[in-house]
């Protein structure tokens, strides 16, 4: 998507097939810098660093990292080395486990020799995919806005928690992508952008809108319930960790707060995902799906900048006071009026959302 | 309450009838630092300052303020040069014009010569009502966590949202006086403590319940709903800056969404506040009370302590994010369980409620 007017993708190869550009994530929203990785072990840093983040855009890099090391050696050796430094920078990503898998299953049925070019295709064609993906929920997504915006000819107030946006992927992003379609054709948008403690993702999603021209406010989590009830938000949309068969959704801790309050205002509230984000094997997620309990300091320190414009930390809470983080909440489906796929719209309840059900293996891909 | 072991109050007067002395509270929650006021100047600058914050307790020191005025020069010049000074610290706090108002009917009824001695022995009269208030909130709350215990036999979990504490009044504080009495009678309670953004006043009452040892745990805004879910709260309590005739309860930013998740998973949810907090002019808070929007800076700027351990200011949100920030909003009485009050606890409807219509016009004191 654009950023200062100018087109890019969160991530993109060279032609030269030697280097990968990021942007680097640690440094927005405040400044706008892309890195050049050259190798599997920039690529790990990178990774483990943060400076890429994001469940599919994580997949994509340690695929382009393991084309690097492939190029500079195609052993089983190097590959082995290489898909091992990769996969461990972030240990319970799946979808970086997913990439890695299936370019070693390309690389091994190949010769050493044929390895270095087909690795750089597969990467790419795995980022490709992600981009596909990425548009036909927004295409989907789209139909619904438009629906809405015909109903209300007047601009339409959406409200999202999280960054569910297109530097999380390699382009257009989840919730992103119908918002950003919707732009483009002229249906006024404006965004209600949930700050979302303790990691402040939320200003990335602000960041991810202004340079799109999108109209949006920055907001505290506490503010949701408030514009709600004033008729200030005409539809809440979010991104997901994880769907259940029966349309509970698993995301950023204080999603749940935005679901009731949608209902108590009869808001529509949606989750933008992709179908293999839907986990067939799951019921209820509330009793099936344990929350990650994370580090205290994200509570305690709060990065910005300092007023010579560096980048600094602020101890906001003193170390003797204790401090619980969970990192996700559960929506249960009976307050989610609808799951937008790359494959259409379905209610959440499990009648509606087994037309989503995988026919190939590869749909495995994204379980998370 | 206490401090390090040690009894104090928010703000005490010295028995020379010259001194007063207040908690810093811009140095909280990371530095307990007390001040000596010895002028209506310095009390002045230590409200404007935020040194001392909360609608009780501002009138407090204002009325003290104007005592020091007072013994310099008992003249009619001198106490309305002083309280218009002290007035205009916060120009929209009402306990403090009320608190000026009272001090200058008793003052103006007697002859200068007079004056010095009433001034402050009304003042603390102003100081010793306040306590006697939020005590007796307290033992109506205390009553009500003693039947929870009763009835479950373990630890009581409270959730708060915002500063309803002792430092907000002169001793015990609304939400608190119950928390500290059921400690006090050896129930075990656990705090979990919102942060409460965009001002971060949960660290206040984390603060506070450290230093009366009552267990907590300091969590981010978006936490409450799932910590409802999974069983984690038996009863949510928070203040209120008013109350209608019907129950609705306008408080902090965020209070409505507690309320939603305390319906959902069945946890009873009580406002404890002083009986002229409760506004017989309104019905429904929704359509009449307007809600304040305060500044960007709040959401935009952080205040903590850096590495070296000062003070120090980062920047979350670059200048260019356009920020909103509405300071309240309102729980519809049909999601609040009930009031406490210095009188009594009633369920949150007109007919409960109207056994607290005042019966004196000394009551008026606090409306707000």
């Amino acid at each position: 998507m654009k950023v200062g007017g100018k087109h890019y993708r969160s991530l993109w190869a060279d032609e030269s097939q030697r280097v990968v550009h990021i942007i680097d994530q640690t440094r927005l929203p405040h400044v706008f810098e892309t890195r050049a990785l050259t190798s599997a072990e920039a690529v790990a840093e990178a990774i483990r660093g943060m400076r890429v983040r994001g469940a599919p855009l994580i997949g994509v890099a340690a695929a382009f990292g393991l084309a690097m090391a492939v190029a500079q050696d195609p052993s089983d050796q190097s590959i082995s080395i290489a898909s091992n430094l990769l996969r461990t920078t972030r240990p319970t990503a799946v979808n970086l486990a997913w990439a890695i898998g299936r370019m070693r299953e390309r690389l091994g049925a190949l010769p050493p020799a044929e390895r270095a070019g087909a690795a750089w295709t597969e990467a790419q064609a795995i980022a490709d995919e992600d981009v596909a993906l990425n548009m036909a929920i927004g295409q989907h997504g789209l139909a619904l806005l438009e629906r809405e915006y015909k109903a209300k000819r007047r601009t339409l107030n959406i409200l999202t928690h999280c960054n569910a946006g297109w530097i999380a992927t390699v382009d257009w992003g989840t919730v992103t992508a119908p918002i950003f379609m919707a732009h483009d054709r002229g249906i006024p948008i404006h965004v209600w952008v949930d700050e979302t403690r303790p990691r402040n993702q939320g200003l990335l999603t602000a960041w991810e809108l202004a340079g799109h021209g999108v109209e949006h406010t920055l907001v505290v989590d506490n503010a949701g319930g408030h514009l709600m009830q004033r008729g200030l938000v005409d539809l809440v949309l979010v991104g997901a960790d994880r769907v259940t068969r029966r349309g509970d959704v698993c995301n950023k801790i204080g999603t749940y707060l935005k679901a009731l309050a949608a209902r108590d205002n009869k808001v529509p509230f949606y989750a933008a995902v992709p179908t293999p984000t839907i986990d067939w094997t799951i019921d209820h997620a509330l009793k099936e799906i344990p929350i990650e309990e994370r580090s205290d300091d994200e509570v305690r320190i709060v990065r910005g900048l300092d007023a010579d414009g560096r980048f600094a930390e602020v101890k906001v809470a003193p170390n003797a006071t204790p401090v619980a983080n969970p990192a996700f909440d559960v929506t249960p489906a009976e307050l989610v009026t609808g799951i937008i796929t790359e494959k259409g719209i379905a209610h959440a309840n499990e009648a509606e959302l087994l037309q989503f059900w995988p026919r190939t293996t590869e749909s495995k891909a994204y379980l998370t």
